[in-house]
């Protein structure tokens, strides 16, 4: 038999790889470095670039006007060009434990770091992401620890006429035990999908932490798609490979809300899960911390821990649904039944953050109890990573 | 209670994101277009460039090369500036039915479309993806059909020592229903992971199409990650986000072989599945096809479809294990087995091309039975999902 030393087929391939990569502007240097007192260097190679920016969330924010108000957008610094074209930038000072994302600036153009291959996808934008550790991004984390698992499935609604995807992460250990679980269902915002937490919320990495620390209780975290017109992700349906777009396929028109009986038939006979009150939970971030307070006072027997991260909690006029009229008969339904945490936490410079003021007064002037929590910040995904960290811990305890 | 019309938070939230998106250098153009004949155009905004250019899999190969021999490379086209420094390029031709990727460069430097979202990661490479429909596209689209389940999980690898992830399809109505169904083990290649044959392969549309239109029979697809040193994925394991490269987790060394048995374990213990060996497949791509040709003789009574795509079916000298001994009295005992399938598919330009006509030659020597499928092509995605295309259909009949 011919033998052929298995370091050739090292080569070979090595080779055909590099062939590629120099021709699709792959770049042999490391970037972002996170160096050891968590300053970070990041590098760009670009030789007949006149300027190199670096745009990224752990720079101080600017003010940006628009027609509508003055937004805080990320800062921009410049690389400094060093040997062979290769750009550089360093932190002045250490970052803190975070996961942040940026984008390179090259003359004028958004670019991605080649040399970093992990990105997320907000809406439309596609970052890279990097994290540094010690500190609340140990909770982001792959640690060492016992793994759930993340299960992409399909179900059918009835009530929306349509098979819908949804994200469904099982505790460790869900599929040998015997047990029966509690579970939480985590509502994605406008503009996203049932991809949204695990990605960019990082769910199961902070689920998998929080419960081998013995901080959460293992549950069962249901991240169902919340656009009513929507059967799955961008790339995910029959609709194919489109742009995604804010309220594209949102449709805040009380659909969702009312077929969300649908969903928990479907895990409640599908999963080995307990079915009381106590042992369900629903909480979402912007649209779906509107949808959460309108479905857990929409059907006030299912959910004792209800939790609003930055709720777009404003009453409309628009909506014809049924299930935006008698907001108070039905506030006082759900509040008179006690659930046992309703949790509303907000960032201090969030476009809805007066919203959310308001509808504290109104919660005050009844005396219905609930547990507030403001943060630093705005209407970002930092602040929902938060509040995932803190409120898992509370539920079904 | 105050009430503010829903608009208002449609305008805010699109008002918060139009302005990241222009920080972010979004662009407000649609690329790629699918023409109605199946032209693409594909447009790219970049007033102040001096020459774009787009590169993909669909222009003609140019020769490329390198200290180790020539290789075939995608060719690069001229985009034309327009209006407002839109470039744009159509191309002169319909584009076949095809998963397709390409790459801007922008004066030189090689950037993503930033108005699609759709990227594959291949090693240390990300590009972005589209689908022209009306052939074989169609099966790897997700279409309204009934859709299985994509699971990611860990096992315990008492073999590796390690707790190791793995990507999991299960059919449509697995779940409810109480059959045991076949299994079929699909392996990467050196540089890939469990996410490989999931993102690159389109395994789950796949399948999913095929079990639809009756071509394939319900089965679970399970895409294990086959390098020995790697529990998961680059940024799945505590390793953390490191660049990816080619043979850097890669090892050849015998010790995913032996190990193989933990994988069916877990399998065989953890799902409603048949054990018999007319009941297992395997097979996989490059180092994926070596590992299957090694674990299907090491192991003669397990599998009885082997298939092997553009396999790196070389023996070798240096490894020292077990697995890589007597490499001929072991297809001897494999064969005198009867396997129902023995299947080897290669591209007439692969550069594994002769490595299978003398492993061919071999097997012709002995009389052992084997299906030969040629391609044209070389050592791409390309193949490999054409392959699977085709084997899937012959298992388990």
């Amino acid at each position: 038999m011919k033998k052929i030393v298995i370091l050739s087929f090292a080569i070979m391939l090595f080779t055909a790889s590099h062939a590629q990569q120099v021709l699709f502007g792959g770049q042999d240097i490391v970037s972002p470095q996170i160096n050891d007192n968590n300053t970070v260097t990041f590098r760009f190679t670009a030789p007949k670039a006149i300027k190199v920016q670096l745009t990224g969330d752990f720079l101080p924010t600017v003010k940006t006007d628009t027609p509508f108000g003055q937004f805080d957008a990320p800062g921009v610094v410049d690389l400094t060009e060093g040997k062979e074209g290769v750009w550089e930038y360093t932190t002045p000072k250490p970052l803190a434990s975070e996961l942040y994302s940026y984008s390179f600036i090259v003359d004028g153009l958004r670019v991605p770091d080649p040399n970093n291959v992990y990105l997320n996808r907000d809406v439309a934008s596609v970052t890279n992401i990097f994290l540094i550790k010690g500190g609340i991004a140990d909770l982001f984390s792959v640690n060492d620890v016992p793994h759930g698992t993340v299960a992409r499935r399909w179900y059918n609604s009835p009530a929306l006429n349509m098979d819908r995807r949804v994200t469904i992460y099982t505790p460790p250990g869900y599929e040998q035990s015997k047990e029966t679980y509690p579970v939480f269902y985590l509502l994605h915002g406008a503009g996203g999908d049932e991809e949204a937490w695990i990605a960019l919320g990082r769910t199961s990495q902070i689920l998998d932490n929080l419960i081998a620390q013995g901080k959460a209780k293992p549950m069962i975290v249901v991240m169902t798609n919340g656009n009513a017109g929507q059967q799955a992700a961008p790339g995910e349906s029959p609709k194919g490979m489109y742009k995604p777009s804010f309220m594209g396929d949102t449709r805040m028109d009380g659909d969702f809300e009312k077929a969300f009986p649908d969903v928990i038939k479907f895990i409640e006979s599908n999963y080995r899960v307990k079915k009381e009150k106590k042992n369900r939970a629903i909480a979402g971030l912007s649209m779906g911390g509107f949808h959460s307070m309108h479905i857990s006072k929409q059907y006030p027997d299912l959910f004792d821990y209800v939790g609003l991260f930055s709720a777009a909690i404003m009453p409309n006029e628009n909506a014809q649904s049924e299930i935006y009229k008698n907001t108070e008969g039905k506030l006082q339904t759900q509040f008179a039944k006690k659930p046992k945490l309703y949790w509303i936490a907000i960032g201090n410079t969030d476009f809805l953050f007066q919203a959310n003021t308001d509808y504290r007064t109104i919660l005050d002037e009844k005396g219905y109890p609930y547990v507030y929590r403001e943060s630093d910040g705005g209407h970002i995904w930092k602040n929902w990573r938060i509040y995932l960290t803190e409120f898992a811990p509370m539920l079904f305890k």
